[in-house]
Parts: structure tokens; C-alpha cells; sequence
């Protein structure tokens, strides 16, 4: 592989930006207090965290108060759902979600229905899209939680979140989004969305990995799910993640800054990308053609297995995604493309996530479209042989 | 404050060491794949992970599928202790710990006892030891987890681990051990130990904040608390912080290839320290006189207040800490202190921790020294005045 390797898997991790790491860079070896000591590195670092805070919660329009820092997005998931059903729990045991969530959000909410609590899976249309109509008739008097993505992780489609928030504010439910894929991607307001727990995670949006946020509202009182020291106002302990958070929060403050700006140049680069590779011979786009992700361009390619056409991109030099395609190591065909109907159980069909970022070029993109012929040809002999598919988890 | 500051609060954090910050470089901005991608990213990253898990294993003594990476001390102590309790709730509900484990147990395990599980809170001898006779006698039929730290975090005092783990194993209890602040400080081997789990965090090795593992063996099929993407063979979801573990493990093997050399000199300068404070009026140490941490000493001085003593030491130039000194916010005397009779709840009495790593000079030592006195006078005038002591949390 001698030519240039092009990065397009930007919805399973990001670059470091380098606005990020330089921000974090004297919290590793100079200013490397414990934000809980007294002394003066203990409140030099408590500084940096709280500066940290303040950035996170001005970009999704939340108070300071607001802002706990986590581990990442599926600790925030985590937090949110588990929490808020102990929470709850004497109002009642049933919890709405959608059938396209991250696994982060599905398997946590499984662990709960193993737990005894009742789980209403909303479908999707065929763009992957949850209806507010079906979520108002899916509401109960029990129910405590519901929890749809802001964003879809393997084909994009940008959910009605501010409908099924006022729905969910209507009837008094705790409203849950994770916006892991969203956030720096796209504006968001907590207020604006009517939302109470939004799960954030930094190395979606060029910040360092092992570090996230919950947005928790002031009206609610969610308990921790971690104990310990009382960091965090008691809600999140464990020593504070310093040059993480500071990374994630320089991350996303540059991010909303030139959100416009990047909206635009990201949608003209996906747009050239579906259009070239729509061009192709038994390609479809998955997810909504027009409420989308502005870097996610996901496709589906008939009689291609998903694993040997990332393979074979690789070898050109492509970086890219079967889109989750498996859930974890049982070669199961996506979740998300089932529920909405795109696939079946039965069919061969390799689902390509392309996610790009402000890095990549015009000129990548148009790589992109001149590489993918002979690696779809490649794969779809190899898919004859290839055993279960492989999985892409993000 | 013209002074060269000096630090003194390495049982709180520590510098991340050139080394560990030299290997995690590479992976913000160059190699920074998603693990579970499989592209050469993503495979490139996944060796890093792999690389880094089989250094950890090796610097404890277990096997590479026996690490599991985590955010950090506090999230293994709370997946060593609350999954252990689900694990074993069909054989018992009885839970022993110590009366001077971190919060990171503490508060976790008063969790449980919420929840209807019972605890022993083995009591500890004037240096802070727990007594394996004492446990002997508190196993009972239906106890199902062990928990005792390896080393206390405020006074240095190291636990006979060995002797506890055996009587555990004997009765076929699971035991943990919190070793966060004794990895990387003494060696530390999980077979000739005994113990079933341990807990590590990377920032008091001078690996960086916000990662850590837990030494789960083989023969225990501990069930995860955080559910999403299957990473971690399952048992831990979330994108794998790939830089954090790959600091982690070089920061460890780092301090296992030095140890001898390591422990011998700041057992040194902690000894240095200790004979100096103690020719000081009113200094008493705290802790195992022998059996204790090589870095940490621990004092108390009688009519002083922990916070303003810190803070006239934070003025003349030396970071240290009031060891813990308080609980969360309520201005409580230190529970270790208590538990092993050095204070009572109504005592005026400053807890004082000097924790020390190999980057402090016989220098800094004579200089702590040296600066001391005025502090303590100062803050003995000053406590007379002060409300409510400071909380210093590690």
C-alpha cells in the first residue's frame, strides 16, 4: 500500500485536534495537581476543571452546575438510565427507547428489563426514524424513562429529539438523549431540546479518548452509580480525568465555534461522496437522505459481506466501517438496518459507514469513490467463502 | 512565594513520568484508531491496548486475560465490590471490610449494606492493621467478599494482604484488595498474594488520570457494571482510552524495573523526613513504624488544624496534605485516625502527609523540614479561628 491512507471512519474516533492537545498538554507533566488537594497544584488543576466546565456547558447551552464528567459515552449512558430507573422506580418499572439505539443505551436498557423493569422498544420508519405519534401511544402511567439518540451511529438519521422531549415533559418522564455522535457535529441546546440527561462523549469530536459528560438538568436529582471520594459534587468520584477534560472541552469549544463553517464544508464533501458512490452498481444509501449527520454517508451494497469490503478498502488505503454491522462477535446482520427493514436475517448485504471530519479533502473523497469499485469487486468474491461477518464496535 | 515549590503529595497524584508520557504521544494524534475497528487503525491501536494489558499483567504477576482497563481506582473498586456482592447474593449477603479502607470502598460497600447486605468493619490496631485472627473469627457461612486495602492512603500502613487473602480462600470467599496506592510502590504479586481481585489507578505511578485496571483471575467469572459496545472481552464497555493505557503500562513497568533502586532511595528520604519532624514539638507519626509505604509519611500534630496547616505550607512553598483528613464536606475528623484510637471526634489535632516519589531530592527533604516549624505556628494560630477543617480527597 503505497498510496496516501484516507480516514474515514470519524463516527468510531476522531484525531486529537491539535487545538485539544495543546490545551492538555500541561496537565500531564507541569500542572498535574489533584483538583481535590488544597495546595496550590490541588487548585490549579480545580481551575482547569472548572474552566473545563464552564466551556462544555456554554456549547450545549447548560449551566455550569450541570456538567459531570464521566469516562466516556457509555459511562454517561450508563449513569443516565440506570440511575434514573432506581430513581424513579416507586412511579413505576417501564422504560421507552428505540430499537436503533447504540448498544450503550440497548444493552444497558436490557440489563434493566433482566432486572424485572418493562422495555418498549419504539420502531423505526425505513430512514431508521422513531415517530413522535408512536412514542405519545407508547407512554404509560409507569412509565419513569425514555431514551432516544440524538444521532444515529451507523446510518446517521438525526432523530425528532425536541418532539419526544416535549412529549416526554408533558407526561412528567425523565427524557434521555445520547448525543455521542451528535455533539460538535451538529447545534445543540439542552434548553432549546427540552432534554434532562444528554450523554456527551470527547473523542467523537476530536478530544482524547476515556473521557465524556452527562448533562444531568438542575430539576433532576440523579443519583451516582460510582462511589467514592464525593468528586464531582458527590454524584461522579474517582480523581477528575484533568488534561482529559480540559482536552474534551477545548475540543468541543473550537467545535461549536466553527460549526457553521464546518457543517458546510463536511455536508459538500458527503454529498460528493453519495453522489459518486451512488453511482455505483447495487448501491443504496442507508438513514435519512436529508436529516443526517453532515460526515456520516452510509450505504448498503447487495451480495458483499461487510467485513471482507472494509478489509479490501483497507488494503487500498481506505479507512472505513461496516456501520456496527455485528453485534458482538455473533455475526448477527446490524440491529439498525433490521428494524429499519433494510435487511432481513437472510441477506448477504455489506452495509459501508463513511464518516468524515473537517480533515479530509475533496480530493480524498474523490479517491474514495475511484478506490471503491475494485475493493467492492474483491470482496464480493471473497464473501462467497468468508465465514460469520466482523464486527465494528464504536 | 519566592521559593522553589516542592511537592509532596504523590500519595494524591503524581507527575506523569517522561516515559509513560512519551509512549502515550503517539497515540492522540498519529495512531489513533478505535480498537474494535478493523482497519489498520484500528488493528494498530488494538496491539497498543494488547501490548499495554500484557505489561500491566506482567508487573502484578497475572496473566494477560486476567487485566481488565478501567477509568481508574475508584470505577474497579466499585466493579471489584458491587459485582462481586451480585455475583455471590445466592450464597450470602455478608460483606467484611476494614474500618480504614478508602472511600472508594467504603462508601461502595455502605452502598451495599443500603441494599440489605451486612458488614463487618474489621477494626484496626493503633497503627492502622488489621488483624488476620480478627478476620478468622469474622467469616462466617454466608460471608461472600473480603475487601482490605494494601496500603492505607493517609497513614501508610501496609495490610498483611498474604495472610487475610489465605484465610479467605480457605473459607472460598472472593477477595479484593484496593492496591492503588501500593502498585508501582512495592512489589506486588497477585499469585503469591492470593487475592481474586485488585484494584489499580496509573496517576499514582505516575501514569496519568482517568485510567486504571482491575486484576479479575481466572477463576473469577466477575460480571460487568458498565454495559454497551462488549469491549474488554465483554466485561467492560467503552471505547478502550488507548494513550491511558498505553501511559499506564509503561508508567508501571517503569516503577517494577526500578523498584529496589526506587524503594531504596525514598525510603531514605521518607526516613530523613520522619526524624526530622519528629524532633519537632508536639509530632507524633501515624502509621505502621516499619510495615509502611516507602514514600508516605504521616504525622499529627496536637492543637493544629489540618486545613490551615496545609494551606501555611501550601504559602511557604511545600505541597502536602491533611491526609484525607475529612470526610466529604462535613468537617469530620479523619474515620483512619479514629478507627485506629490516635483521635477522638472531639481532639484539635492536624493530620499532616508528606508522600514522596523518586523525583524529590535529600534537598527538598531538609527543606520540608526546615519550613515547618513556621507553618505549624501559623496554623496554630490561625486554627483557633478556623471553622470547619478542609476535605483533601485522593
Amino acid at each position: 500500500m503505497t498510496e496516501k491512507r484516507i480516514y474515514a471512519d470519524n463516527a468510531a474516533t476522531t484525531a486529537v485536534s491539535d487545538v485539544a492537545f495543546e490545551a492538555m498538554l500541561p496537565y500531564f507533566r507541569e500542572s498535574y495537581g489533584n483538583p481535590s488537594a488544597t495546595h496550590s497544584y490541588g487548585t490549579a488543576a480545580k481551575r482547569a476543571v472548572e474552566d473545563a466546565r464552564k466551556k462544555v456547558a456554554e456549547s450545549i447551552g447548560a449551566r455550569i452546575n450541570e456538567i459531570y464528567f464521566t469516562s466516556g459515552g457509555t459511562e454517561s449512558d450508563n449513569w443516565a438510565i440506570l440511575a434514573a430507573a432506581g430513581l424513579r422506580k416507586k412511579k413505576g418499572r417501564h422504560i421507552i427507547t428505540s430499537a436503533v439505539e447504540h448498544n450503550a443505551v440497548h444493552n444497558t436498557v436490557q440489563q434493566l428489563e433482566k432486572r424485572g423493569y418493562e422495555v418498549t422498544w419504539l420502531p423505526v420508519d425505513k430512514y431508521g426514524m422513531v415517530s413522535p405519534e408512536q412514542l405519545e401511544e407508547a407512554v404509560r402511567e409507569d412509565t419513569i424513562l425514555i431514551s432516544v439518540m440524538t444521532a444515529n451511529n451507523e446510518i446517521g438519521t438525526l432523530q425528532p429529539v425536541r418532539e419526544l422531549a416535549e412529549i416526554a415533559g408533558r407526561h412528567k418522564v425523565l427524557f434521555h438523549t445520547d448525543a455521542v455522535q451528535a455533539a460538535g457535529h451538529i447545534p445543540l441546546d439542552v434548553r432549546e431540546l427540552g432534554v434532562d440527561l444528554m450523554s456527551l462523549s470527547a473523542h467523537k469530536f476530536h478530544g482524547p479518548k476515556g473521557v465524556g459528560a452527562l448533562y444531568i438538568s438542575l430539576r433532576t436529582a440523579l443519583p451516582p452509580i460510582l462511589f467514592g471520594g464525593g468528586q464531582e459534587k458527590g454524584k461522579r468520584s474517582g480523581t477528575t480525568n484533568v488534561p482529559g477534560v480540559v482536552g474534551m472541552a477545548a475540543a468541543l469549544e473550537d467545535a461549536v465555534r466553527r460549526m457553521d463553517e464546518n457543517v458546510r464544508k463536511v455536508t459538500a464533501l458527503r454529498d460528493r461522496l453519495i453522489e459518486g458512490v451512488l453511482n455505483l452498481p447495487g448501491a443504496a444509501l442507508t438513514g435519512h437522505p436529508v436529516q443526517r449527520l453532515p460526515g456520516l454517508a452510509s450505504f448498503i451494497f447487495k451480495d458483499v459481506k461487510g467485513g471482507p469490503l472494509v478489509a479490501a478498502l483497507d488494503e487500498a488505503g481506505v479507512c472505513a466501517s461496516s456501520g456496527s454491522a455485528c453485534s458482538a462477535g455473533a455475526g448477527e446482520p446490524s440491529r439498525v438496518l433490521k428494524a429499519a427493514g433494510i435487511i432481513t436475517a437472510e441477506d448477504v448485504a455489506a452495509p459501508l459507514r463513511l464518516s468524515l471530519s473537517g480533515y479530509n479533502t475533496a480530493e480524498e473523497i474523490d479517491e474514495i469513490i475511484r478506490r471503491l469499485p475494485a475493493a467492492l469487486k474483491r470482496a464480493a468474491s471473497e464473501s462467497v467463502l468468508a465465514g460469520p461477518d466482523n464486527m465494528d464496535v464504536d
